[in-house]
């Protein structure tokens, strides 16, 4: 036995047990004739105290000790004179009589600190000794109670946790596969699952009627900033439900956790908006509505006054930022770089300030008359004070995800984006598909095993890209944290899918005829949903980037500069798999 | 909403309520005027009547239903006349007032019933036909419960949950890796985990202290009847422990897992063997000790009576089979049989009667007089009606191992392996290595990363063969569940079983560098173990294989008959790869 106690949870209530304690050694300060040495378990930090007078050898040990060493500390928990109320333990400290070095350590590459000093690629390649540290082992204490409770909440709901394969079909719809070749069957490959969304439909067509998984899932993308190679889902899925059953359950899931994890009671129903209408008055199909700003399309007052970048736009909005008329030319010359940055793309921006005196002051003054940008002010509910930011462009779309970003950039400089407060809400209504320009065809936009919406299902042989789905998203603070749909379950309409989507029948077969043909023996109405377990925990955590709450994450080349994976095989090993690498010339 | 309930929880108290099911078809018989539909679904069966004289319309449509359409029926809830006490809705009948299809099914291919005429390729072909039936939707019950127990007793005990990383670093040590090429890496690739072995050392570096994960682990192995290329261990890992402490509190999760899920309270400590015991009286590093038919050595009492056989034996051994005297001639013809297979590959097997006046009958009556066949029945203590078997060899350790089976087939016959018996105990003391002849070295019982015990170490120069571990596994019922050991965490140690493991410095650098350099910024002495749960579900349901605990397991040669994986890819894939096939010629 290495300890009686961990370091985290002697109190007063302790005082003259004699107790063994291990750890690794935080700090050590040498005062008059005292060492003080602060010993740091995962739980917390107990201070120890060697006292030269009674024990010089010992304390003369303890001051060679170095940052992080392991030891073993025996000694007498005693009342502390100068208590620190900001610990958990403070009211106490250990005086030693036993001290064992389990293990040194070399002086750690950067210091082991809520504020480190290591930037983020020694932190990546040292990542065990990132995890020491307070602000990362947190999130994934976090992570833990969150899948604890998930759990917790879907078995009391009847939901099965049941384990589907890792080595499974290519499918060459969606995202790119990572892909593992066998060795038993030379020439062929398993993928690695993006989701295991036709997996728990096969599930739904097996009875299971209400399946769970927290769940890697794979893929094979170029990575951005909050993207990994693979990541973790909490996939969802139950049979004999309509949208409202699959809603009203996983909002219930959602409350459940902002209680239980972060002790905010929410009582209210989640709203639900279009995706219509979030693209409409906010440009996205994640809006972050902790704060208002919409969009107010302004064609209308300010189309066909002279000023030829509006009189030839598309699409012509603006959102009122409150208070903001204040801002100086300075501060408005960079939120107009900020939109013209290629990321974004706007030609320029247009501002109005309304003055104390409801007059309003715009940069394009010399278009417009007091009259009409009085009109502008009013459509948008601008009160003295308030700054309006005005965007257009030829594209709708396009405008409105600029706008978006300005939003977004806005709420930020002003406050509005504060992790601590919460706004979620559903997104329903997705359209069926969107068009790739890069396939030159309709694409599905969310997967191609999706529900139309009842009514809609006569628009797909006249207008397929009008028909809306049975899809729906969880957005919480302009964060995607879950999304699922109604699923088709009729082999018949399935197969209609993949007509629209391109598929030769004989293709559609080939690479989906395991499910059609499942479709065949009475399958169930169903439908589900998966959260971005990653994405959810970061938001919870407060993280600006998911990578600090997974344990060992990949870089933006998909490397584990810890493990340094990938690496080229042994030639052996290629041999087995019947493989070669054929790498083009430098 | 489709349903008001379930077909597994009306009951009397329920009569005259108006409900609304949905479900399966699992039978329709018309008896008189009336035609009575068992609906099922995964709760349970319901019985529902229609009336031919109230709705002759609605009793024509459900004579026209198929097994396995999915329908929806609305009625009353009505005291059933004919109760049956075997179903938990026996009470209870509805009275059908509606009836929808929600969707048709083709005949299914086998019959879902507790006993299918469904041949293996068959069912596993329509695996999702398959998992309608009881018995394999209960395994995948029992496995959930268990799952969620697991969690719940570490959660209670300070286990965090981490996720480690699927994409990991192939290491050729141990068995072969499933690997995945890398895109963004041309020419590298990433392995898929055997276990997350160093990942969890490493979260033990980083101070987790408590550290569990339910986690799928990948073997690219030639595939055997109990054995899957992916499986799920309950991985585990604790800092600052010794063996006992490791081997107390999963002892404490075994016999809470036994208690929640089988009911089974287990209040002594399991019993301890060493590994030498195990191999000396069982012939085997997990006996089945649900019996005791432990092996007696019979060298001295058998060896230089003029038996060449036992002459130029370097073991003889034998087992008492109680009350088998009565076995015949033929029986014993074929256990002779039975251990001649080439599986098991002994020459021959002696047998002796314990007659019911105490003399002995053997088969080597010729090379023996009464009073040595008498030592021997009395070392043995053999009494009248026993049967003795013995078998002999040059090699002791291969002769135990088919005395092994041998004993493990008398307890068969003998109906001494009740599968509701459960007899638990751990196995201590591996050896550290065993000598590989293919390999022409020492390779590591375990693994390279196991703690030789500490008054062994001192072999390490000198005997290494005889090195024991600090190592343990949990076998129940000749199953072994799970296993672990206390592991190195000194870099120079370790560095030192690489040494003996065969490897240069420089390759022990290049594959475990990450493992070694971390041990040099203060490891704590850890160590841990990993349950296999498919085995121990599987142990717990009582099944011969584990696949019938897995949703969608794979055959014989690793592949996923209903998703037909693996399958070729793309060319265009393996061109994004930079891969190419070399299939050798035919």
């Amino acid at each position: 036995m290495y300890r009686t106690n961990t370091c985290g949870e002697l109190r007063l209530s302790d005082a003259g047990r004699r107790v063994t304690l291990a750890g690794w050694v935080q700090r050590i300060r040498k005062m008059g004739g005292m060492t003080f040495l602060d010993l740091r378990d995962r739980y917390g930090i107990t201070q120890v105290v060697f006292e030269n007078d009674n024990n010089s050898d010992l304390t003369e040990a303890a001051n060679h000790m170095g940052r992080e060493f392991v030891v073993q500390i025996s000694g007498t928990v005693t009342e502390r004179t100068a208590k620190n109320p900001n610990m958990p333990t403070g009211d106490i400290e250990i005086i030693a009589d036993k001290l064992t070095v389990l293990n040194p350590s070399l002086v750690p590459p950067f210091t082991i600190e809520d504020d480190t000093d290591g930037g983020d690629d020694l932190r990546m390649r040292f990542r065990y000794l990132d995890l020491r540290r307070n602000a990362v082992r947190r999130n994934l204490e976090l992570r833990h109670r969150m899948t604890m409770e998930v759990r917790r909440y879907l078995d009391s709901k009847g939901f099965l946790e049941i384990e589907t394969p890792m080595l499974v079909g290519s499918t060459p719809e969606g995202a790119r596969d990572f892909v593992v070749p066998s060795r038993m069957n030379p020439g062929q490959f398993y993928a690695l699952p993006q989701s295991p969304q036709t997996l728990k439909q096969l599930l739904m067509v097996s009875g299971m009627d209400r399946y769970f998984q927290i769940v890697k899932c794979f893929r094979d993308e170029d990575l951005r900033a909050d993207r990994q190679p693979e990541f973790t889902q909490i996939d969802c899925e139950m049979s004999f439900v309509e949208q409202d059953d699959v809603i009203n359950l996983f909002e219930g899931m959602a409350k459940h956790l902002f209680k239980e994890i972060r002790g905010v009671e929410l009582t209210e129903p989640f709203p639900r908006m279009t995706w219509a209408d979030a693209m409409k008055y906010y440009g996205s199909d994640k809006p972050d509505t902790r704060f208002g700003m919409r969009f107010v399309e302004l064609m209308e007052p300010l189309k066909g006054h002279g000023f030829s970048v509006f009189d030839n736009a598309a699409y012509i909005g603006g959102i009122v930022a409150e208070g903001a008329a204040s801002y100086t030319r300075k501060q408005l010359d960079a939120l107009t770089d900020f939109v013209k940055r290629p990321q974004i793309g706007a030609k320029g921006m247009v501002y109005a300030r309304v003055n104390e005196d409801g007059t309003v002051k715009s940069s394009v003054d010399k278009f417009y008359d007091q009259d009409t940008l009085r009109a502008m002010a009013d459509k948008m509910q601008a009160r003295p004070g308030d700054l309006i930011l005005i965007l257009s462009g030829d594209d709708a779309m396009r405008t409105r995800k600029q706008l978006c970003e300005l939003r977004l950039e806005m709420g930020r400089q002003l406050g509005l984006r504060d992790k601590n407060k919460f706004s979620c809400l559903w997104v329903v209504d997705f359209p069926m598909f969107e068009w790739s320009e890069e396939e030159g065809r309709l694409m599905a936009m969310h997967h191609p095993f999706t529900h139309p919406k009842d009514e809609d299902i006569p628009m797909l042989d006249t207008n397929p890209a009008e028909v809306r789905a049975d899809a729906y998203d969880m957005v919480i603070n302009g964060v995607e944290v879950g999304g699922g749909s109604i699923r088709i379950h009729d082999s018949k309409l399935q197969a209609k899918m993949f007509e629209i989507l391109g598929f030769t029948p004989e293709k559609a077969q080939e690479q989906f005829g395991f499910l059609m043909n499942a479709f065949k023996y009475g399958a169930p109405p169903h439908g589900g949903l998966a959260y971005g377990l990653d994405r959810w925990v970061s938001l919870f955590a407060g993280l600006d980037s998911i990578r600090d709450c997974i344990a060992f994450p990949k870089n933006n080349s998909g490397r584990d500069v810890m493990l340094d994976a990938p690496a080229p095989l042994d030639p052996k090993q290629l041999d087995e798999l019947k493989l070669a690498v054929e790498l083009p010339e430098e």
